[in-house]
């Protein structure tokens, strides 16, 4: 499959045809957002926007799509519209990696409404599951501390959504992919073990060992548990461990896949240093998240090394991220979406948002939303609770919305993987712990500034009565 | 994202490393089968096949994926064999579409071990997401009955994985997609309502609802829940519907995306009926699932047409099927790997899975796995209670795994998505209903041939002892 501009909605289209009937040129402004942080979290990873700009410079619709539009009753004018498409907006982000909350604009999309109703479906699509993976990859990564994370998810992925599973889970802290294909056009360091049926193919585990260690001795991890853990996989593990030794190797580790892994592993701890093995790390692996790390790690399991698969690349329990995409303004005027639960009002015109960052650089725990026009807020104000508001004078306040898109054309330069990655650590730092914790975080504030409330209060009583 | 060879976990090119310079010739056997049926059910759907030999025809090592490799410190005659590399082996397979269990083979490879591993990945990729989703699909028709369904979710699946959930729902008895890449490529029909944001770019509903009739009054469906479902968009839908009568068109439907679906579909019908509006259909859509679905048919909600999106495309609640692939037999020769936990254990040999069929044509209830070569199997017995055996002499044999591949070529033609939707529809009309209500479903009988469970109790004994 190629991505194409026809990577999308139906209905992106249909709707297209009609704005290009009726008002071709009208300029829309979009936020994309989400209501609530996965996994019951205090925070969020935002991940995919490169891919975004990359997919948004070169978009087009390829000459099958065009047969194929064809073929569904889309008229001639607009067909030759569509033939000659590209994407020539604004776009406004916030940085790649940064932390973001619910219900407050990551990025904004601002450009003739046919090319921002045709781009939406690919954006929401490719946001909302790298921020969903790069979010929970952050979570592995606080509780796992310093221990080494590798991705080994892709036979349990969606599908090619496993090549962005694999990019975001960098982002959010993992060390390497067992993705060849991702590790290859991403730079992520790449790394595996190896699988029971290598062991299997032979008729004595420990001549599977012996094979692999002279072949492949750099990063060599045997596998143990596919026989008998303790009797078997790990007196062979020794057995070769030493021969390697005598030809100037070392075994890397040995890696435990099933078990209870907290008994297991110390056992083998024991057992490794024992033979005067204790540079062989301990490498596990079996449905882990970032409940059963945190539990390994309460118990004292002297593990180095955590493989992490289907709930990593799943982003388990959630699955999903609900990121949205609502008008905020057509042709310079602003506009609301209504919703019987008012939590769902979106918020009208072009907008900034302010990090408040207190005297020691940390983040203080509030981000106010102003009109894009706005040059000072110096207080923000709760959404809907009235009684509810925060004198923001006290505070350096950091922009979060930059400019990255103009005309379709990028304007900050290509960042890898591995610098998104660090920048999300850095930010990461700033923010207090509080909202780290899995057990009811602490509730970062999202305010208005007092012009935004009023003109979206104005907005919203006009359309109601 | 191109697929390529190296769409593939590491560890597999190590261990062909390491295979190719011990036993290059070696041949394997592998079985792909999972050990839950998802979402608690009582059956799965098997998708994906004809993605999987599609791509196994066509595998190839880039030359980037070469230059990536080389810079990973393979050797270079081992090098020289991924350029030329192709995958020439044996498939055996359910067709695709068909109904299947935990603890059977589905798929079998048949190959010599390197192809047969550098393969697993992708193999284990594109069938465990696409039987996911075919079966959550089959669950939400087995409770949409009769009304259409139509696959809104690319926004919320895992990036490119959306393209494979809308194929494999419309395996699962979808109707139609918003994706319009997969229905070009896959020949699914493709359908899309409006989004908010087209209403939201007019100064009133009416208009909004009034041009869209006009420029695309085929399939037009109006959302009215933009500002008030029941005071403002029924009845600016209702003036359009009379006006598009005039001009000799018909309205196809509304479309409920907010609120309490089963109180505002049953006042919208009956306000369309009091209109002599009665052709206008009810679509709905907002985190629609089985579950939701069956509870709207249980209160009478009057709903034609349902739009999923999140739920389905994701297979939420379970989000993976884990699907495994474990050898089965190396050089002709039985291979098992053993486990803590009995039922991990892995059936040894090429094999043979037949289904029982009654004397109506209705399955029976029980597949029995037999060594590939046996040619009677007059009893099964369960895997693991020596007091469970069950008599199938009554029964018609039917054998379920078919050569679809042979010497790296298709042996069976191309299936279309319809026809294999087609298929799948006939075959869960052989399954009684009880295997398919959502409540503790009864459990489908997986036995073993008694030579079967014999040999491979000799190995376990062999193994342990």
């Amino acid at each position: 499959m190629n991505i194409t501009a026809a990577y999308t909605d139906l209905y992106q289209l249909t709707m297209a045809q009609v704005y290009f009937e009726t008002k071709p040129k009208g300029r829309a402004v979009f936020d994309y957002y989400f209501r609530h942080n996965p996994f019951k979290g205090g925070y969020s990873i935002f991940a995919g926007l490169e891919d975004v700009l990359e997919h948004l410079e070169t978009l087009k619709f390829s000459s099958s799509d065009m047969a194929y539009l064809k073929s569904k009753g889309f008229k001639s004018d607009f067909l030759d519209y569509l033939e000659n498409f590209s994407f020539n907006g604004h776009i406004y982000s916030c940085k790649e990696g940064d932390i973001v909350f619910p219900n407050r604009p990551i990025l904004q999309v601002e450009a003739n409404i046919i090319e921002a109703q045709i781009i939406e479906t690919f954006l929401l699509n490719i946001l909302n599951f790298q921020t969903l993976i790069a979010t929970k990859a952050s979570r592995i990564r606080y509780s796992a501390k310093d221990a080494v994370l590798l991705d080994m998810g892709l036979r349990r992925a969606h599908a090619t959504g496993g090549y962005y599973a694999s990019r975001a889970a960098a982002i959010g802290g993992f060390d390497s992919t067992s993705n060849v294909k991702a590790a290859e056009d991403y730079d992520i360091p790449s790394t595996g073990t190896m699988a029971h049926s290598f062991i299997q193919s032979y008729e004595d585990e420990l001549q599977a060992f012996r094979d692999f260690a002279k072949i492949r001795p750099e990063n060599c991890v045997l596998l143990i548990d596919t026989y008998n853990t303790l009797k078997s996989g790990l007196p062979n593990a020794i057995t070769v461990a030493k021969e390697m030794e005598e030809r100037g190797d070392k075994l890397l580790g040995v890696r435990l896949d099933s078990g209870d892994l907290a008994y297991l592993s110390k056992k083998t701890r024991q057992i490794l240093d024992d033979a005067n093995l204790g540079y062989v790390k301990i490498v596990v692996s079996n449905q882990l998240d970032e409940y059963v790390i945190k539990s390994l790690n309460e118990q004292g399991a002297p593990i180095d090394i955590y493989g992490v698969g289907t709930n990593l690349v799943t982003g388990k329990p959630d699955a999903a991220l609900a990121g949205v995409y609502k008008l905020a303004a057509f042709n310079e005027t602003p506009r609301i979406k209504l919703s019987e639960n008012i939590i769902k009002t979106s918020l009208p015109f072009k907008k900034q948002v302010y990090r408040m960052i207190d005297d020691h650089g940390m983040f203080y725990g509030a981000d106010a939303i102003a009109i894009h026009s706005e040059t000072e807020v110096s207080k923000m104000e709760h959404p809907f609770d009235i009684t509810k508001r925060l004198d923001l004078s006290a505070f350096k306040h950091e922009a979060l919305l930059e400019p990255v898109m103009k005309d379709g054309k990028r304007t900050i330069p290509v960042r890898t993987v591995a610098e998104i990655s660090e920048y999300s650590q850095t930010r990461l730092q700033q923010l207090p712990n509080e909202y780290k914790r899995f057990q009811n975080p602490h509730i970062y504030k999202i305010g208005l500034s007092s012009k935004l409330k009023e003109e979206r209060d104005a907005l919203i009583t006009q359309h109601r009565f």
